[in-house]
């Protein structure tokens, strides 16, 4: 038997547990060319929210419903009927959500045994590290010198992109919410830390922070930030749009007071899914792996025991309930 | 005796006449290296508003109050202490709203004599041209077969616009207010017109006239038609922020529903000014002097007969009053 969480119905604005249920289905036999795998870990992420929404906006199609979701997951093969992989091999792949998941062999990547844990191929060495590496010193064009902006940066991608920015020598003014998350970024490297949940306007707080002003954002957050984060630019800035976690359960429009400065200071805005880059992967791990292996980077993920944990790590995700990368521990 | 109109004070909102007086001041004897220059024509534009108010956020310095205000001109030279010019040279140069301008002779720039007129010089082959052209190709990288949406396609810059793009091959659509600016719209070549004044949602409008998305949109609104192109981006759409002339008279906050597409559909946002291209000028010169002299661009500016009516050429902008460039005739 598999167990697998599937969406019922499509929440409005916030996601609660009733739109969520875990079903049981037995396992069919292999196809040919197929194998199964045991699931270790999955992670929930931000950008699962609007593919819980009806539409085609989302980066991917919506979830649909009543059917198993998916999301990054990494596993062992258990069952296979395809000469890619063999029993015990560990892979990553994208049917999460569920503890055993049977696919195509193709569909899975292979990954290198060894020390590496299996939640650093869900974090660092996974679509995270893509996201912080390729947003900062691609999309972004981020180099030595740069004052750069990081707002969520006690989350998963912004805590990597703080600490892949001051290995690179830039200054780093990162944001979060709440004393103990702005320690945890301040612990990471950062020159700067501002609490987005202190009183006043945070564009003042940036303004405190970047006297000489900004000349990248990374922004995770979009709203008041990004707004913030025009407001204080340097003439040609370049904004590096990932996510905005802080719009996604919302239909109200986000008023912006400065957009006036993309012209005046010449910002370049452009956004970026990590899988625009996934023929580059290589370049990013070779980068990123090297940094790991030298303790240079540090990983702090919140991890949820249990396939049935697997909503309440998601909520998390939008009350701040956590800090880094959320993953749900299934077995292994 | 030379005039020029003066800022008084800085307007509140939509500026009024209250704000400006037209000031007269005895010609001082030239210095060594200046010019003495009998305008024809100046511009005004709405990049004038912003200069208006205090601060730092324009292109450039504020306008001082009690000073003349400046901005492109075009006269003939009537008196000179510089070996660079002789009485009767046509040029350019900045000093505008008056009608005798004393300069250095090397602030002004040498035209061509010949059959092109003064107007010329402040329309297609100034700063409109430049904006135009580099914004289209350069900022947006819009080239053949793109679909390209331009705003304000009735004004200077847009009528501009869409006559390039349609010269390289591209599919536009233009919006403008009203019956007459939209016939004038189809006129230049445009494949669709939107009356931005028609009653529903904007958006519901473009995605209308342009069922396969959009490539391109240059932007001189900003406001609802940026949300609306945002809306129906196609994927690595590229945006030139060229002027949010809606935004100029409000300090309220723009409200967007549609900013999550520029991660959604990895939007490239850029702001620029013409000037930003300045050394690439003759460039933009030799393609556009080949269309105008082969009659392929239309121009169709506005003149406001007499130094008097500068400030009512100027509120002509903000009102919708007039269609193409705003020029003022001084004289000659």
């Amino acid at each position: 038997m598999s167990r697998a969480w599937t969406l019922v119905s499509r929440p409005k604005g916030s996601p609660t547990m009733e739109n969520f249920a875990l079903r049981e289905t037995p396992d069919q036999p292999l196809n040919d060319g197929e194998i199964r795998v045991a699931n270790s870990f999955f992670s929930v992420d931000p950008y699962m929210r609007p593919r819980m929404d009806e539409g085609e906006d989302s980066y991917i199609a919506p979830f649909a419903l009543n059917a198993p979701m998916t999301g990054a997951a990494v596993g062992r093969v258990v069952e296979t009927r395809s000469d890619r992989f063999k029993v015990g091999d560990r892979v990553s792949h994208f049917l999460g959500w569920r503890d055993r998941a049977t696919l195509r062999a193709e569909d899975a990547l292979s990954l290198p045994d060894g020390e590496l844990k299996d939640e650093s191929f869900l974090d660092v060495l996974g679509a995270i590290g893509m996201t912080a590496y390729f947003g900062l010193f691609d999309v972004a064009e981020a180099k030595p010198g740069d004052v750069v902006f990081v707002s969520a940066a006690a989350g998963a991608v912004g805590s990597l992109v703080v600490q892949i920015a001051k290995l690179r020598g830039m200054t780093v003014i990162g944001s979060a919410g709440g004393t103990e998350k702005c320690d945890f970024v301040r612990g990471l490297g950062a020159d700067h830390v501002i609490d987005y949940k202190s009183p006043g306007p945070f564009e003042d707080k940036l303004r405190a922070a970047a006297p000489d002003g900004l000349d990248v954002y990374f922004d995770n957050v979009g709203g008041e930030q990004l707004d913030a984060a025009m407001g204080i630019a340097n003439r040609d800035a370049r904004f590096a749009i990932c996510g905005m976690i802080g719009m996604y359960n919302s239909d109200a429009p986000i008023g912006f007071s400065n957009l006036f400065r993309v012209i005046s200071k010449r910002l370049q805005i452009r956004g970026f899914i990590n899988s625009d880059f996934m023929a580059r992967r290589s370049e990013c791990l070779a980068q990123m792996g090297y940094w790991v292996s030298k303790g240079l980077i540090q990983s702090r993920y919140t991890t949820f025991e249990g396939l049935e944990s697997g909503p309440e790590a998601f909520f998390s995700l939008f009350s701040g309930g956590n800090t880094g990368k959320a993953l749900v521990h299934v077995g292994g």
